[in-house]
C-alpha cells in the first residue's frame, strides 16, 4: 500500500484518532456516586464561589481547544471545517504524546472573523488555552489579537508563534556554531505570511536589529505601498535603512536566510552570495526553498528544513507541547512574547557549545528533554512576567513534564 | 470522609474525570507520518469532496457535545458555566461507560439564547450529536427547537427528552403489570416545566389519550391564561375536558400519577384516592415527591422513583447512552418523536410479562442489555422515518453496542 491507501486505512479502521476516556474509576454505584449525582454537586458548588477552581476540579485544567475554520489547512488551501478535522485531531494526537495536554479539536462552520471570535470566547469556560491553527491570512491577525485582548485563557497561533519559536532556536543554535550575534547578524526572512511576520516580529523582540522581511514584491520598508496592518507595524521596526529590492538583492552579504515561502525561491546563486558561514532555514512544507543537500553545496555552513528526512529538521512539534503544557501548569492569562523567547532559548540551549555541529542545531523532535524544558522556561517566564494564576517551581515542572510525557506516550484507549 | 470529602478529593486527585486519547499507535516516525503530515493530507482531501466521510475517516462519527450554559444544574440553578463542567463531564463519563460515545463537555459562558444558539450552529462540522444539558425553563425550548431545525445533526435535551422516555419506559412496564391501557389510562402529571412538558408530549404521541398536567397553578387546559409557548400546545392536546382544578382533584381515580415536581408533593390522601392498581412514578431528585415505602404504604400498586436505593429506578442513564449510540450509528440528522417512543418501548420490552412484578417494572441501570436495545430500536426507527445517513442492521448494532459498552467500562486513560 502507498502512503495514501495506509493512512485512509488507518483513519477509517480507527473511526479518526481521537477518543474521550474516564480518568476516575466507574466500577460500581458508590463510584458513580461521587463523580455524578449526588458527589458532583460538591465541586459545582465550589467553583460557584470561585471560579478557578474549574481549573483543580475539572478537566479543564489540562485541556485546550484546537480551533480552525480549515480555510488554510496544510498545503490543500480552503478546504473548510470538515475536511479540516483531520488535522486538528493529528494536532491533538501530538499535545497528548509530546506535552500531555488534553487536546478536543474544534472546527468552525463559519468564514466570519467576527462569527469565529465570539464563538471561541463563549468557550472560554471549559478550555484552559485556545490553540489557533490552519486560519488563512490576513484575518488570522485580528482573529488572534482580538481574543488576545477579550480572553483570560492563553491563545496562540501555532502557524505563527509555534514556527517563529522553532525558527528562532534553530537560529540560536546556528549562530552559536558560526559565532555571530543574533543583535548584529543580517537576518533576511522571505515571506510574509502569518509565519514569516511572526518570525520577524519575534526576532525583532529578541533583540535582532537587522532584519529584512521580504515577499513576492520585494523587502518590506516602512511606508511601502499595499501592506497589510501586521506586515506596516513590522515594516517600522525591520529594514531600518529603508532598503528596496527582491530576494536576490537582499540576501547578497546576510548571514541568515530563512524561508517560509514557497518550493524552490532558494537558489545556489542566492546562497552563494551570502557572507561567510551562511545559515540557511529553508521552512517551506513539505517541500522546502531549497533542499538540505542543494543548500550545503551552494555554500551554507549551517543548513536546515522542515523535513524529517534531513538534519536540522526546524518543527513546530519541538514547541507547542511544551509551551501549552507550561502555560496551563500554572494557569497562565496568556502566552506572550517573553515566553516565547524563553521558550526558543529553552530548545537551544538544550545543546551545550561543545556539541553544537554544523549537522546539529536542533534538538531532535522526539528528544524527551525538549517538552520539559520549553514547558519549565515558559511557566517561568510566566510567573516573571505576571501572568500566571499561581505559582510552582519551574524545576517541578520540568521534572513532572518528564514523567507525564513518559506516560502519555504510551497512554492510549484500549 | 464524608460523600462531599470523597467528591472533592476524587475531582481533585485527577483534575476532573476526563481525558482525551490517541486511538493511533503512535510509536515511531511511520506512525507519525499516517496520523500528521504527509499522510493526513489523505483523508482531508476525500472529506473535502465529500463532506459526510468526516463520520467515517475522524472522530466525529462517534463524538457528540454536551453542550450547557449553566443555567439550571442539577438543584442548584444558575450557577454559570465553570461550575457546570463537573456535571458536564460526568455525563460524558456516563455516555462512554454506558454508550461508548465520545462525548465532549462545553460549557458556553453566555446566558443569551441567540448566541447559544449561534455558538452550536457553528459547532456542528465536529460533531455527530448535541445533547443540552441543565439550560433554564423556558428558554430551553426554543433553543433545542431552533437548534433542531437549523442543526443536521441529532440535538436532545436530555432533562426533557431522557427523562421522558425513561418515565414512559416504566409506565408501560407498570401497565402491562396491572392490565391497563396507554390509550385509555388516566394519567397525570404533576410539573409542566422542562421534564413535565416533555413527558405530557411523549406520552400523547406514544397513544395516551387521558393525559392532564398539572403545576402549581392546578391542572393545564386549552385557554388557561399564563400558559408558556410549550404549556400552550400542551393544553391543546391533552385534559381534552378542559377540567379545571389543583393535583388533588385531578388526581382522584387516577390510574397513573407522575411527578417532576417537588420533594413532598404527593401526599398520602392523594395516592389513596386514586384508582385501583395506581401507579406513582415520583421522579423529583433527589428527594421524591413521595419516598417508595410511602406510596406503597398510601396504596399504590406500583411505585418507582428516581433513587437507586428502592426498587424501580426511573433513570435517564438506561436512556441518553443508546440513544445516541444508534442515533450516530446511522448517522441520523435528528432524533424524533417515533425514535423516543421505540426507546421507551425498547426497554420495557426488556422485561417480559411474566417477569414484571410490583418491585419489576424497568431493567435495573446497570444491565447490560438495556443500551444495545435502545440504540437497535432507535437506529431501526431513525431508518424507517428517514432521517438515517446510512442504512445499517439493527441487530448489528445491538450485538456491537453490548461489545463496545463491556469493553467501554474498562476503558480508563492509563
Amino acid at each position: 500500500m502507498d502512503i495514501r491507501e495506509q493512512a485512509l486505512k488507518m483513519h477509517k479502521d480507527y473511526q479518526g484518532k481521537l477518543a474521550v476516556v474516564s480518568k476516575v474509576p466507574l466500577a460500581n454505584g458508590h463510584d458513580l456516586s461521587l463523580a455524578y449525582t449526588p458527589g458532583v454537586a460538591e465541586p459545582c458548588k465550589d467553583i460557584k464561589t470561585n471560579k478557578d477552581l474549574s481549573f483543580e476540579y475539572t478537566c479543564r485544567g489540562n485541556m485546550i481547544a484546537v480551533v480552525s475554520d480549515g480555510t488554510r489547512v496544510l498545503g490543500l488551501g480552503d478546504i473548510g471545517p470538515e475536511a479540516a478535522i483531520p488535522v486538528m485531531e493529528g494536532k491533538a494526537v501530538l499535545f497528548k504524546a509530546f506535552g500531555d495536554v488534553d487536546a478536543v479539536p474544534i472546527c468552525l462552520d463559519t468564514k466570519d472573523p467576527d462569527k469565529f471570535i465570539e464563538t471561541v470566547k463563549l468557550l472560554q469556560p471549559t478550555f484552559a488555552g485556545i490553540n489557533l491553527e490552519d486560519i488563512s491570512s490576513p484575518k488570522c491577525y485580528d482573529i488572534e489579537d482580538r481574543l488576545k485582548a477579550e480572553m483570560d485563557i492563553p491563545v496562540f497561533h501555532d502557524d505563527q508563534h509555534g514556527t517563529a519559536i522553532a525558527a528562532l532556536s534553530a537560529l540560536i543554535g546556528a549562530l552559536r556554531l558560526v559565532k555571530k550575534n543574533l543583535a548584529t547578524a543580517a537576518i533576511v526572512v522571505n515571506g510574509a505570511g502569518a509565519a514569516g511576520t511572526a518570525i520577524g516580529r519575534l526576532l525583532v523582540n529578541a533583540g535582532a536589529q537587522n532584519v529584512i522581511i521580504v515577499d513576492i514584491h520585494g523587502a518590506l520598508y516602512d511606508g511601502m505601498p499595499g501592506l497589510n496592518r501586521v506586515q506596516e507595524q513590522l515594516a517600522k521596526v525591520t529594514n531600518k535603512e529603508k532598503r528596496q529590492g527582491d530576494l536576490t538583492a537582499m540576501a547578497r552579504g546576510a548571514d541568515a536566510l530563512l524561508g517560509v515561502s514557497v518550493p524552490g525561491a532558494f537558489t545556489k546563486e542566492i546562497i552563494s552570495s551570502m557572507n561567510t558561514d551562511a545559515i540557511v532555514l529553508a521552512m517551506a512544507n513539505p517541500v522546502p526553498e531549497i533542499s538540505y543537500a542543494e543548500a550545503k553545496a551552494a555554500g551554507a555552513k549551517v543548513a536546515g528544513t522542515g523535513r524529517s528526512d534531513a538534519p536540522n529538521q526546524v518543527n513546530n512539534v519541538t514547541v507547542f507541547p511544551g509551551v501549552f503544557r507550561g502555560a496551563i501548569d500554572v494557569r497562565a492569562r496568556q502566552i506572550n512574547e517573553t515566553m516565547k523567547i524563553a521558550a526558543a532559548y529553552a530548545i537551544a540551549d538544550l545543546i551545550p557549545a561543545s556539541e553544537l555541529k554544523e549537522d546539529f542545531i536542533v534538538p531532535n523532535a522526539f528528544d524527551p528533554r525538549v517538552a520539559p524544558a520549553v514547558a519549565a522556561a515558559v511557566a517561568r517566564t510566566a510567573m516573571e512576567t505576571g501572568v500566571a494564576r499561581i505559582q510552582v517551581d519551574p524545576e517541578e515542572i520540568r521534572a513532572n513534564t518528564a514523567t507525564r510525557i513518559k506516560l502519555s506516550k504510551n497512554k492510549r484507549e484500549r
